[in-house]
C-alpha cells in the first residue's frame, strides 16, 4: 500500500487523460503478460502456458471449468485480444490496466467482474491488484504480476483434488480465489497487533522520537488497509445478496462465509485503529507525564540552590568592615562562616521539606523508571 | 480478550491458510474435549458425559429436550463425529473451532447455528467463544474450555425444575444460555466502571504515570468488550425478527428481553467510552494545569533571586576604591551593608508584590493540594 | 444520575444473577412500597391509599380512569400480586424492579408497558425510574420513592379540572405523566446551559484546577443525560407510530409535542456537549498560551540578568593587579566601577530592547489579565 | 443565538412547567403585539392594520390571498382569539409562543404550522422565531417584534407586482417568506468565513490569548447555527415530499430550490466547523512551537552562561595563595586574567557551536517572525 | 477553491437578497459570455461561434447533436434569450449564475440540468463551476470562463472522431463532459498527495513553523475539496438510477463507470484528510518530544553547574579566617583549592551519572538529529 512516490503519482490517474472510455494503454513500467491455462473435470486436469489467444474456445468446449490466469500487465493488445474472444466489456478491461480500483462486482451480460486487493505481508504491506472475470465455465484472473501470489495453496488443493474444488464448478473456483485472497489478510493483521503491543510496553517504558513515527506508521498501513478492505466487504455482500445466475445458491453458502471473514478483518482493523489513536493520546500523556518530572527536577533544584548563592553571594560582598559596625559584622564573628553554612543548610533544608509536601519529590527517578506494572489489582 | 501475544496470533488466522473450506483442525494447544449430556422432560432428568457419540440418536429419540455440551476444542475427530452424526454443517464446525469468530447466527437447514464471546469477571476481561447449535429437539453447545462456566446456575434451575424451563422446549434452553452468557457481562461493566470512578478520583487529586497507563487499559479492555458486545447485540435482533421455524413466539418475547439486556450493555460500554476518552482529556488538563504551577514556581523563584544574587555580585567586585571616589564607593560607606540589604529586599518585594498582582502566588501549593471539592455549588 | 459508587454498581446487575427470567426480587435497600389509587370521570374523583390489593377490580369496573400509583419498590410480593390482579406480564414485572432501564415502550397483550427515568434537578442530576403500564381504563405508574415527584402538578390539573384531562380516557393520562416527565429534564438543561457559560467566562480570565474538573463534571452530568434521553425519544417515536388501539388517534396528536420536546432536548444536550468539548480546547489552549507567557517571564529574567551576574563574577576575581598589567587592569581603572555598571546596563538594554522586538514584552501581565473583550468588533 | 443568560434561562422551559398542553401563556418580558394585514390579488392591494379580529372573515371571503403578520408575543389573549377566528390549533399556538423551537413542519387538519428561526447579521448572530400558518387563501406569520424584519424586501416585490408572487397563492407566499428566511443566512456565513480568514492569518503570524478566544467564540456561533438550519433542512425536505394538498406542484419546485439553499448552508456550516477545529489545532501547535522556541533560547543562555559564571565565580575564591602553591597559582600567573577570559570565550563558543550543530540557533527570531509565506512554491 | 476574500465573499449569497425567484443578474465582475457552438454527426461536424441565438432552432433541427458551450457569464440578457430559445427553467438559469453552488441533478419538463464544479490543478485548487443542460438532441455547458478548460480533450476526440462519441447521442456526450470534469480531479489529489508525504518526512526530521502552516493549508484544500465531490457523486447516483427517458440504458453503463471514478475521489480525500488528522497529531507528539529533550538539556546544565557555582561562592566568601579557626580554616589549607575543585569534579560527576541513570543524558543531540529510519525491522 505504502508505494514510493513516483510510483503511486501516475497510478491514480487513468492511463492518459483525456483518453476515450475503454482505452487500454498499459503501463510502460509493467511487467510482461504470461498467460497460464489451468483445466480441469472431477477426473482430469491440464496445466499449461497460453501460447496463443485462438485455442482458448477449444479449450472452453472440452473442460467444465477452466482458470485462464494472466500475470503482469504489460501486454496491452494480449489483453485487448482476449477480451474479444472472451467478449469481456471494455469499461471493465481499462479497469484491469489501471490500478488502485476499489474492489467491486460488477455485472456485465455474460460475466460478473469482480476487482480485489491481494495485500502481501511485509512491513509496509503491499497490495496488488486482481480482477476477476466469471464466465459460464471459466474463471479469467489478472494479476499486476510481482512475484509470488496467494493462489498456490489453491492450486495445489485444485492439483490434488482436496475438498469439493474438482466436483464443483466455475463459481466455486471464484470463491475459492477470493476466499484465498482474504485469507492473506489475516498474516498482516496479526503482524499489526504485535507492532501495537510492542508500541503499547515501549510507550510506557521509555518513549522517543522513534516510537511515535512508528505508531504514525502503523496508524498509516491500517488506514490503507482499511480502504482496501471496507470496499471488498461491500463487493462480497452484492455477491451473496444479487441473484446472478453465475453463482448457484450453495456456492452462496461459501461466499457467506467468506463475507463474514471479510466483516472480522473489518473489526479487527477498526479495533487496531482505535488502539492506534489511544497510542497517540497515551504518548502525547506520558510525554507530558515526564515534561512534568523534568521541571520539577530542574524546579527543585533550581529553588534550593539559588538562595545559598545568593547567601554566599552576601557574605562575599566587599563592604568595609572597618569603615563601620554595620558593615557585616558577621565577617568577624567567631563562628561566622559556620552561622552562613548553618544558614543555607537550614534554607535547603527547609526548601525540600516544602516540596516534599508539594509532593514534587515524591515522583523522583528511582520510582518512575521502572514501567508500570501490567498485573493491575482491582 | 486480551491474551498474550503468542497466544493471539495464531488465533485471528484460520487453522490452516489456504486449507480447503470445511477443514476441521484442532488448535494443539487446546484442552481434551469433554462431552456431558444432560436430557430432560418436566418430570425427568438425566445427566451423563457421553462416551460414544453412538448413543445420541437413542437419547434423541426418547427426551423432549437433550443438551449436549461440549467442553474443549482439542478433539477435532469427536467433534466432526458429532457433527456428522447430528447433521452440522461443516462451515459451521469450522467456525466452532476457529476462535475469535464475531458473535453472529446462521441458519442452516435443520440447526440455528449460533456463536457468542462468553466474558470472565477478573482483569483483564477474557473471552471465551461459546458456539450453539438449535436443533429441533436439541441444542449443541462447544465451549473452549476454561474452568468454570457460566451455565451452572442454570444447570442448577433445570435440576430444580425452576421457573419454565423443564416445562419448555429446547429453543427455550437456549435462549436460557444466551441469557446467562449476557448476564455475565455486568459483573465486568460494574468492575470498569468502579475503576474509572477511581481513576477519576486519581486524576483530579495526584496524577501520575500509573493512571495513564490504567486509564490506556480500562480504554483497551472497552474496546475490545464492545468488540464482542455489538455483533452479539446484531445476532439477537436476527433472533428476534427472523421467522425460524425452530423459536416459538412465545420464546421469543423472552428473546426480545435479551436483547434489551445486550443494548443496555452496549448503552454502558459507549458511555464508559466517553468517559474514558473525557479522562485522556483530564488528565491532560490537570497534567498541563500543574506544569503551569511548577513554571510558576520556578519562575518566581528564579526571577526573584536573580537580580538579588546580582546585587551580591556586584559588590563584591574588586575595585579598588583608592585609584578613584567613583570605584563602588558604597563599600565604605558607613551604611553600606544595610544599604544593600535593604536594596535586595525591596526588590525581592517589589517583584513578589508584581507576582502576586499578576495571580502567581495566588494558587499556591497549600491551596491546590486539597482536590476540588466533590459537592458543587450552584 | 451520579451515584454514588456502592450503590451503583449492585443496580447495573439483574437482582441476582442465574435467577429465572421472571423472577421478582426487590432490593433489599429499596423505601417500603405505598399505593395510592386516584379514580375520576369528568364529574367524580376519589383519592385514596389502597390497602387491599382486592379491592381493585371494583373501581376499575367503576371509574372511567384509575390511577394505580407505587411508590417505592421494596415490597416485592405487593407488587406480584398487583401484577397478577391486573395481568402484567412477569418479564415487565422483573423490568419494574431491576432499575436503571433504558426508557422503552413494549406492547403486551392488554398492556403497554412504558419505561422512562425522571431527573431530578440538583446537581448532579439523579435519575428516578418511572414504570407505566396502560391497560383499557387505568394507569399503573411504578416509582423508586424518592421524595418528591414531577407528578403533582398534574394531579393538581385532575383534582382542579384544569384542562381537557378529565373528559380524556387512559391514554391521555399516560401521555400527561410522559409530558411531565419531559418537562422535568428543563430546568436540568438550564442549570447546565448556565454552569456551561460561567465555566467559558472562568476559562478565559482566570483557570485553575478546580475549573477542569467542574467542566468534566458537567461533560459527565450530560453524558448522563444523553443516555437517558435518547432512548426516550425512541420510546415516543415508537408511541406515535404504532397503530396500539390503546391509544387514540387524539392523544397521538398530543404525543407527537411530547416527542417534539424529546427531540428538543436531545438538540441542547447536543449542543452543549459540543460546546463542553470546546471547553476542554479552550482550556487547554488558554493553558498553554499561558505557560507561553510564564515562560516568556522566567526566559526575559533569566536571559537579562544572567550576563549581568557574570560580569559582576568576572570583576569579582581575585586576580593578583601586581603580578602583571594584564591582570584585571580595570580593577585599577578610575572609573572602572562606572565603567562595569555601564556595560551592564547597556547588556541589560540591548537584550530588553532584543526581546521586544521578538515581542516578548508585549504581551505583558497588565495587558493580559483583563479577560477579552466579549464584544467583538468585526 | 447568543443571547444574555438570564435571558436564554426563561426561554428553554415551557411557559409555566406542568401546565395543561394548549395553555398560552405570553412571556412577560415580550413586546407588544401589533397586527398587520396585506391583501391582495393580481390588480389589488391593502395594506393596513387589523383593529379587530373579528374583520377577518369578510377580509378572508373578499381577497384571493390574505396575510396576517403578528409582530411582538406579549398579548395571549389576542393570539388566542386570533387562532379561534382561523381555528388554529391550540397546541401550535402554544408553540408561538414557547420560543426557541425547532425548526418544523406539522400538518394540522386545516392549516400545515411551519417554525424557523430568523438569524440578524451583527455578532453575535441573534435567532428570532417565525411561525407561519398556510391556510386556504392565507398566511399567518408570527414574529418576536424585535426591530427589523427580513420580509421588507418581499413586501416591496408584493406591492410592486415584481415577477409571478401577485399571481400566484398562498402557498407561493409561504415559499417566498421562507425563502427570504433562509435568504438571511447567507451574510451571516460571509461574516464568519471572513473572521475564520482572519483568525487563520492571526494564529499564523502572532496568537495570542484574545485570538483564542475569538476561534471559540465563532465554534461556539456555528454550533448555534448549525442547530438552527438543521431542523430547517429537515422541515423543508418534509414540505417538499409530503403531499399536502395546500401547496400545489409548481410551488413544491420552488420548495425544491429553497431546500437546495439550505443544503448549500448546511454545507458551509460544516466546513466552517471543520475549518474551525482546524484552527484550534492549528493554534495549539503554533503555541507549542513557540514555547519550545522560547525554550531553545532559554536554554541557550542558561547553558552558555552558567559555566562561565562558574569561572569567575571559582577565580573569586580566597584561598590563601601564600599558604602553598597548590592554591590558585593561577592569580599570580602574569597572563592569569587573560587566560581565564579566554577560557571563558573559549568555552561560551564551544557551547553556541554545539547548539547551532543541534539547530538551536537556526530557528532564530529574525526569521520567524514573519508570517510563513502564502503563496506555497509545490 | 481557495479564493481571495473578497471574491468569496460577495458569490455566497445570492446575485441580490430578496430579489424575485428566477431574477437573472449577472455578476459585474464576470468575464463576457462568449457562445462556441459544436453540432456533428457520424460523418459530419460544424464547429462555429453563435452570433445570434435565433440561428439555433435552425442547428438543432438539422444536427443529431449540437453542443452549445458558454464560456463566461458576464452577460445575463443572452443567457436569458438563450434559455427563453430552449425553454430552460429560470430557476436553473439563476442556478447557472449565481456561482459556488452544490453539484446536483435537477428534472425539469423537458432537460436534465446539472451542475458540477471542475478543480484546476495549480495549489491552491481553484474551483469553477460547469452547468449543463441535456435536451433531446443538445447539450448547453455554462463555464465561467477562466482560461483553459477541461474539455479540450474530448473535444479533440469528437473532431477525431475518436472512440463511439460520434456515433452516440446527446446524453453520451453529457457523460464525457462530466467524465473530464471528473477526470480533472486526479491530479489534485496526486498533488496533495505528495505534499503530505513531504510534510511526513519534515515533520520527523525538522518540524517548523512553516511544517503546521502547510499542514493547515493542505487540510482546507482537502475540506474544500471534500465539499465539491461528495455532492458530484450523489449527483451521478441520481443519474445513473433514476429513470429519465434523456439517457439511454448504454450510456448509464457509461455513467456508472463515472460514478465508480467519484467513489474512488472520495476514497482518497477520506484517506487523505485521515492521513492529515495524524500528521498534526504526529506534529504535535514530534514538538512535545522535542520539547522534552530541550528542558532536559536545560535541566541537566542547570543542575550540574549550580550546585559548582554555589561551592565557589561559599569560598568566595570573605569570612576573616583571623577572627576564628571556625572561620573558613579551608581557605589557609595546604590543598584547600585542589580540594574545593576536586569537590566540585566529584559533585559534578555524581550527578552526570544520576542523570546518565535516568536516561536524560541517553537522547543526546548526536542521535536525534537524524531522521528515524524508513525501513522499520519487525
Amino acid at each position: 500500500m505504502h508505494n514510493r512516490k513516483r510510483k503511486r503519482s501516475h497510478r491514480i490517474t487513468r492511463a492518459r487523460p483525456g483518453a476515450a472510455p475503454g482505452t487500454l494503454v498499459a503501463d510502460p513500467s509493467a511487467p510482461k503478460s504470461t498467460v497460464q491455462v489451468l483445466c480441469y473435470s472431477p477426473d482430469q486436469l491440464i496445466e499449461q502456458p497460453l501460447t496463443d489467444v485462438r485455442e482458448l474456445p477449444a479449450l472452453l468446449a472440452r473442460w467444465p471449468v477452466v482458470w485462464i490466469n494472466v500475470e503482469g500487465l504489460g501486454d496491452a493488445d494480449l489483453i485487448a485480444r482476449l477480451g474479444e474472444t472472451l467478449h469481456l466489456h471494455r469499461l471493465a478491461l481499462e479497469d484491469v490496466l489501471n490500478l488502485h480500483q476499489r474492489a467491486k462486482v460488477e455485472q456485465y451480460d455474460t460475466h460478473l467482474f469482480i476487482v480485489a486487493q491481494m495485500v502481501a505481508a511485509g512491513p509496509p504491506p503491499e497490495a496488488e491488484q486482481v480482477s476477476l472475470f466469471l464466465g459460464q465455465n471459466h474463471v479469467v484472473t489478472f494479476q499486476e504480476g510481482r512475484p509470488g501470489d496467494c493462489f498456490e495453496p489453491l492450486r495445489q488443493r485444485i492439483r490434488g483434488a482436496v475438498g469439493r474444488i474438482r466436483q464443483a464448478g466455475a463459481d466455486y473456483l471464484a470463491y475459492s480465489l477470493l476466499d484465498a485472497v482474504i485469507d492473506g489478510y489475516f498474516p498482516i493483521l496479526e503482524v499489526l497487533g504485535e507492532r501495537l503491543e510492542t508500541l503499547e510496553e515501549e510507550i510506557l517504558a521509555r518513549p522517543d522520537r522513534r516510537t511515535i513515527s512508528t505508531v504514525h506508521e502503523v496508524k498509516r498501513d491500517l488506514v490503507a488497509l482499511r480502504r482496501v478492505v471496507w470496499p471488498l466487504r461491500e463487493a462480497l455482500n452484492t455477491l451473496v445478496r444479487d441473484e446472478s445466475a453465475l453463482v448457484t445458491p450453495e456456492t452462496r453458502v461459501y461466499l457467506r462465509d467468506c463475507y463474514d471473514h471479510a466483516v472480522r478483518i473489518i473489526d479487527f482493523v477498526e479495533t487496531y485503529r482505535e488502539l492506534g489513536a489511544d497510542l497517540t493520546d497515551l504518548y502525547l500523556s506520558s510525554v507530558s507525564q515526564r515534561l512534568n518530572e523534568v521541571m520539577k527536577v530542574l524546579t527543585v533544584f533550581t529553588a534550593v540552590f539559588i538562595p545559598l548563592t545568593l547567601i554566599a553571594g552576601i557574605y562575599g560582598m566587599n563592604f568595609n568592615t572597618q569603615a563601620s559596625p554595620w558593615n557585616m559584622p558577621e565577617l568577624n564573628w567567631v563562628c561566622g562562616y559556620p552561622f552562613a553554612l548553618s544558614l543555607m543548610a537550614l534554607l535547603a533544608g527547609g526548601l525540600l521539606l516544602w516540596f516534599r509536601r508539594k509532593g514534587w519529590l515524591g515522583s523522583g527517578p528511582a520510582r518512575n523508571d521502572k514501567p508500570p506494572d501490567r498485573d493491575r489489582p482491582t
